[in-house]
Order: C-alpha cells, then structure tokens, then sequence
C-alpha cells in the first residue's frame, strides 16, 4: 500500500488543495454557498474512491455528506466522522498568504482548514480509496463528515438520532487532534467539554458625551471589565460558585505519569513569544490546558473602536466568554452556574444579558479499548515508536453524543501539531503528517479487525 | 435687530441645514474632502456677511477660517471662535433620519454637528450679519473657526502662537456649550481638562486556539478588564497614585452654591433609562460631572467580534481611555501618571503600549470679568432672567491655550441643552436655542463695548 501511496501522492495534495480553496466557513452565513460546495466535493471523492451510497443528508443547517462501504455485514464496522467546515479566517491582515489560496511551502500546506479538519478528514478518503484500489480493505467503513463543528455540531445530534442504523459501527474515529511532535506519537485519551456565552451590559439608554456625563453614570465598558476581572481570583482560581464542585482530581500518579510526556517551557515561550506564563495556581502549563477547567473571554466589544479619539460613553458593551470543562462537569449545568453569578455581580446601574451559546462534554477515551489498542498498534507501525496517551484541552462535544447514543467508543487518532495555528492566522499542516495519516489509517483498519476477530 | 432676525429666520435656518449637509468628520481622514468644504462654505458665508480678509488658513491638518471687521482701532475687539468639524456619527444604524441629512422636527433641527458647533457657530455667523445689515456693530470683531477641535485642536496652538497680532482682542466668545434649559439660562464658567489615551495589551504573539491553550497562557482580553478594572476602587475613587493630589476641593459654600442649580435625579435617571446612577462616593451627579476627575473607556475591542462562536485566544486587546481633569491638574502631569501606573500593573505574562492621544487643560472662567459680565446682561435681555454661573464637565482644551499665548480671556455663552446627545446619534439642536442665540450675541456685543467704554 505504501507504493500506492507514494505513487499519488501528489494527486492527493492536489485535491486537498482543491478543497481547502472552498471558504466553508459556518461561522458566517455569508459564507453557506461555499459550505454547501465543499460537502458536494467531498462526497464526489468518497463515490469516487469506490464508497457505496455517497450522498448528502440535509439538516436545519449545513448539510452532512455520509458514505460508506458494507463489504461483508460479519466484519467490524468503522465509523469516520470529520467535519469539512471551517473556523473565520480574520484577521486576514495577519496571514502570509491567503486563508483560501493554499500554498505549500517548506513541506507545510497553509490555509484555513489545512489541518483542523479538512487535511486530516482527507486522509481517510485517500486511505480509503488505497485500500479499495490494493483490495485490502479489512472490513466495512461508513463516513460521517458534518459542515457545523466550528460553531457545535448544533444538528448533528438530530440527524445521530434519526440515523442510529445507519451509523451503527464498533468503533469511530476521528482525527481531529495533534500529535506531541512528529517523532513524538500520540493518542488523545480525554478531551474538555465547552460552555460559551455572549454577554451585553447597557448602561445608559444611548451614547453619551464622556465630558457632560463622565463620572456620574455606569460606563457599561468599565462594568463589563470589573466584572469579567473577578470571575478569576489573585490565584487565577474561577470564582463562580460551585465551578470546582465536580472537578475531576488527578492522583498524584496521574499527575507524574502526565509530567513524564516531553515537555519544554522555554520551547513553548519561545514560540509563542511569552515573557512568562500565566494560569492556575499549583498546576504546571500542561496540567492547565488539559486536566484543568478554564474561562477566557474570546472577544469584547464596545464603544469608538475607529481611528482617533472619541469622547464617548457606550450604551453597550459585549464580551464572547468561554469555559473548557473536564470530566464530571457538564456544559449545562456549568453554563447555568455561570449565567446566574454573572447576572448576579452586575451593579444595579446597569442591565445585563447572557445568551448561551453551544456548549460540549468533556470525555475521556479509555486506553483498554481494541480501538485505543488498534490505533497504538498503527501508529508504532508507521512511527516506530509507541505513542503517548495524552489529554487534550480542545473540545470534540460530539465524542459525549456518540457515546451516549449510538453507544459506540471513539478513538481519537490526530496528525497534527500544537504548532499548525488551528483558529489562527497561517493554519498549516505538515505535507509529513498528511501522508503519515494517509500510511497509518489503513494499518488501524487491520489491527482494529484483527483484534475484533480474536475477542469474537 | 429682532425684527430683521424673525424676517430671515427660514433663510438662516436653511443656510445651517447647507452647512450640516457636509459631513465635515475629522477624526477620519476619507472626510478630508467634505472638511474643507465646509471651512469653505463659512468664509464664503462671513464674506457675504460684510467680514474683510476672509481667508482659510492652511495648517498641517484642517484649515482654519479667518474673517474679520475693523470699524474702529479704538473700540473693543470680541475674537469669536468656534470650529466646523465633528464627531464621527456612527453607529450610523440607531440615528432615526440620516446623520448627514438634516431635517427640523418638532422645532428641533436634527444632523451631526447641528448643536455641537456647527449651529452655535453659525449663530454668530448671522449675528454678525445682522448687525452689519442693521449697521449696528458696536466694535471690532475677529472670526477664527477651525476644523480640528473634535481631534483635540492639534494644529491650532501653533496657528495662535504665529498669529498673535492678527488675533489681538480684548475677549474671546465662544458657543460651544449649553444652558441647564431653555427658561434656565446659565453661562460655563469652568470646564474640566482632558487626557486621553489608547493603550494595546499583547499576550501571546498570534491567535490561539482556547482549547489547546486556554487557561495556560495570558489571555490578553481578560488582562485588559483585570488592569482596567483595577482603576477604580470599590468606591469609584480612581487608584492611579498621585492623581487626586492637585484636585481642586471646593469649600461647603461653593457646594452648595451648585447645589442650588435646578436637577432632578429621577428627571435624569428617567431620560437615560438608568435603574440607578453610578460614581464617586461623597459626591452628587452634578459635583459628579463637573468639579471631580474621571477615567473612562471610551471603546475597547480585542479577539472575535463577529456573529457566531469562535474559540480563541487574542494575541492583542486594545481600549481608548480618557480622563477628565479638574483645576490643577495638569493634561501632561496625569497622562505620565496614567502611562507609568498602566504600565506598572501588567503582570509579566504580557506586553503593554499605552499611547496618549491629545489632552487638554480644565479652566476656570471669572463672572467678575467684563466679558461675564456682559453674556450674563445680554442673557438677562433675552431671557428676561440672569443667567446661572454652572461649571462644566466638558472640556474646551483651547481655552487654557487662549489665555497664556493671547493673555486674553474667554466667555461660554453657550445655548445647547444637555438634551442635545452631541456625540451621540439624533444629535439636535432647537430652533428656540438657534434664534436665541442669533438675537443674544449683538446685545453681548453691545453690553462688552459699553463695560469697556467704561473701564477704558
């Protein structure tokens, strides 16, 4: 398979560069004519590659493009999701090359989408189309890739319920998530859930002249900053009521073994250009982003943000803030905690209003599974090396979904890196891990059947 | 004069409406066009008034209009100044008929700039033709209206300091603020000083993504509000150390002199739609606004502000924060207080810019001086009642700059009411405060002539 492979691998550059020049953008409903296009070429190159019942499912919103290819109904059945949506691209003036012309350049493909997900979901419609073509594939695959995971899979649970045969499979996968380093394999074993919220604070019923009225009423920007300022404590502790109560603590082996995963502070302040770091007391910069809960304000907005200087007090003020969550907490009942402190610290000169929107349940994969244990298998094949069970920080709310009901495990098996600038200006993704990805799916597939056969 | 006035009120009124069509904004340079037309439009308008000299001068930004009328070197001089630029006018989307096309309803004229200065200067405008018509001018007059003041008058100090003699008068006019009603007239005789600044906090050197990285790094938003927050202590007395320490303190009798001014605290709470109002323990809403200093965010922006959720963490947040001053402090003293004490508060986690925009100092102007004197008789013959001496919370920067280059004081004969929303959308300005002011100026001409025929 690895000749195949390389024989084509630059046809399978070139089509993924053909679709990440689609702006799927679901974020912005500017952008539907796009999303709609890419979900349409992606099911072009699952019927292609020989899948059966290529087709998109229309939902309330983006549609879902399912495939998939019943080989013999007594093998094992693998389930792919992936998502062919992207996140916004701005600012666009912070981008070497456009979000939506890719490029590659020092073996690295740039533009939005490049890793997260479109270059890792078409590593699994070219492992397919190898295994098709070498007649190797070792049991049947269905294809699952939604249009809305950037802005919470809000439809995809509607179409899981409504599809339960459909989808049934032993195992899904998903490559969705990083790798420690390209000599440095990983599975992710746990990710944190999301709870997001866009909250207004009004002052005074219009803008007002800063001098006339300067002092005498509720600025609602200095009341937004007050009150985002004590969500943290002088520890960086969140300080909501009853956050913490369902915190999933780690044992102190727990915490050693993660410590054990390479690791370099100066690196990583290096690379992101940080005098120092900044977190929760009593807990090291990988225990912050993974194992531990967290809020950060996503945007804010308010007042004269135009060139020069305006006198003016706003009548508004807005912020976008977000929680990661760790096992045990759930994004409901996190987001009401936070919804009723926050309406709870405004003072009575202003009105406040907290609009939810989606949120995402933390889940940790076990690492027993015959799908953890077949992914691992994989990628020492391919790495040489076993792979390092990690948590990850980033959300994927759908893995809770599909464990509760289509009753079926997840392994997430991720090529790219904390470096390829997913959500930021200049995403890439390694020409390496996209190959990588593109040898080692196949080799899963035989390990995940192999295993099913012996513990039938 | 009245009845040369009430003939050519709808003339008058159609003039302004001409004037307030040019969308003279000078905080944004694509109106550079409609500046300078409209310093044009007010030296064709002071020609054909019967001014000599006429003139726009050009300076390093916007043009300043010049016009004047010796009658008689022996006579007093009145210098009128004002300025024809604006505030911006968005949000474009709350104002109820287009900023920039003005219509009168309810006897109100509504467009930017119809109060704050373009209609208070055009009063003076057709003052001065009214006396020219009426040959009833009682002295010298000088025009200098200038098209920066809402950009903190960049280019005008050096204009005055290289034009000392041409601008030689005996008091400076200006109608650039307002009464407490139109049945309560009253003349500023203080202003608070300005200091604005716009400061950009950075944290990480690119958008993260607030999974992977959230609660591990500074975010640079949720820094802003804890630094912004921290300005303000638990009693609204502002924290940067040293900034109280030249505030002027009234004594009890000066309090309460102010507090005998006409307000009602549910009028004004009512009018803004405020539940409550807000600021300085120890401290009325008129001391509030007037005799205190204040800090401000006049607009704040960082992160993703576009519709949707988008899960990141900003490399940058950015705010626009201004203080208002109050007699002794000093525009450039607080601005070095505030740029060291913001710097000194940012944790290490990031990197901080504080960049001072314009400033300008507060003034107190005295009621014993002719110029008072003669505002406070001509109020009194057209109001039927003496005006009220009320300190302002605006700021007038130039006013301070006049005295110490011209040696020469100012009288605010203003005819605004607070209920005009300058800077705010549906700015307006009343048809009785226009004419008023049209039918006041040539009896404060009158009046400043006799006091000064008598001190002479």
């Amino acid at each position: 398979m690895k000749a195949y492979i390389d024989q084509n691998k630059d046809r399978f550059l070139a089509e993924l560069l053909e679709l990440l020049r689609i702006p799927s953008v679901s974020a912005d409903a500017s952008f539907k004519g796009d999303v709609v296009r890419a979900a349409e070429y992606l099911r072009e190159k699952l019927a292609a590659a020989g899948a059966d019942n290529a087709q998109l499912f229309q939902t309330a919103g983006n549609p879902i493009v399912y495939a998939d290819k019943i080989i013999d109904p007594s093998l094992p059945t693998v389930l792919v999701y992936g998502h062919y949506d992207v996140q916004p691209a701005d600012p666009y003036e912070l981008w070497n090359s456009p979000p939506f012309e890719p490029v590659i350049k020092d073996e690295k493909i740039y533009a939005r989408g490049a890793c997260d997900d479109k270059g890792q979901t078409y590593m699994h419609v070219k492992a397919f189309e190898t295994m098709m073509q070498q007649q190797t594939l070792p049991c049947n695959v269905k294809f699952m890739i939604e249009g809305e995971e950037e802005v919470g899979s809000v439809n995809l649970a509607t179409f899981v319920k409504e599809n339960k045969a459909r989808l049934k499979a032993d195992i899904i996968v998903i490559s969705d998530t990083g790798m420690l380093a390209n000599d440095v394999p990983s599975v992710t074993t746990g990710l944190r859930g999301l709870s997001y919220h866009e909250v207004e604070v009004t002052g005074p019923n219009r803008d007002l002249h800063s001098g006339l009225y300067g002092g005498a009423v509720a600025n609602p920007i200095n009341i937004l900053c007050k009150m985002i300022a004590s969500l943290h404590d002088e520890n960086n502790h969140i300080t909501i009521p009853g956050f913490y109560d369902k915190v999933e603590e780690l044992s102190a082996e727990e915490r050693a073994e993660m410590a054990r995963a390479p690791f370099s502070l100066d690196a990583y302040k290096k690379a992101l250009d940080l005098s120092d770091v900044h977190g929760e007391e009593g807990y090291s910069t990988m225990e912050r982003n993974s194992i531990r809960p967290t809020l950060d304000v996503n945007g804010i907005w308010g007042g004269y943000t135009g060139e020069g200087a305006k006198t003016v007090i706003a009548s508004k003020a807005f912020a976008k803030i977000s929680m990661r969550l760790v096992p045990h907490q759930t994004s409901e009942e996190i987001s009401e905690l936070f919804q009723k402190h926050f309406e709870s610290i405004a003072p009575p000169s202003v009105k406040v209003v907290v609009k939810p929107h989606h949120g995402g349940e933390p889940v940790v994969t076990p690492t027993t599974s015959a799908g953890y244990q077949a992914a691992a298998r994989a990628m020492e094949d391919t790495f040489g090396k076993k792979p390092v069970p990690v948590r990850s920080g980033g959300s994927i709310p759908i893995v809770a979904m599909f464990k509760s009901e289509l009753e079926t495990d997840t392994v997430l098996m991720g090529f790219g890196l904390d470096s390829d600038a997913i959500h930021s200006p200049n995403e890439h993704f390694g020409v390496f891990n996209f190959m990588k990805g593109i040898e080692t799916i196949p080799l899963f597939y035989q390990h995940f059947a192999a295993l099913h056969a012996q513990n039938a």
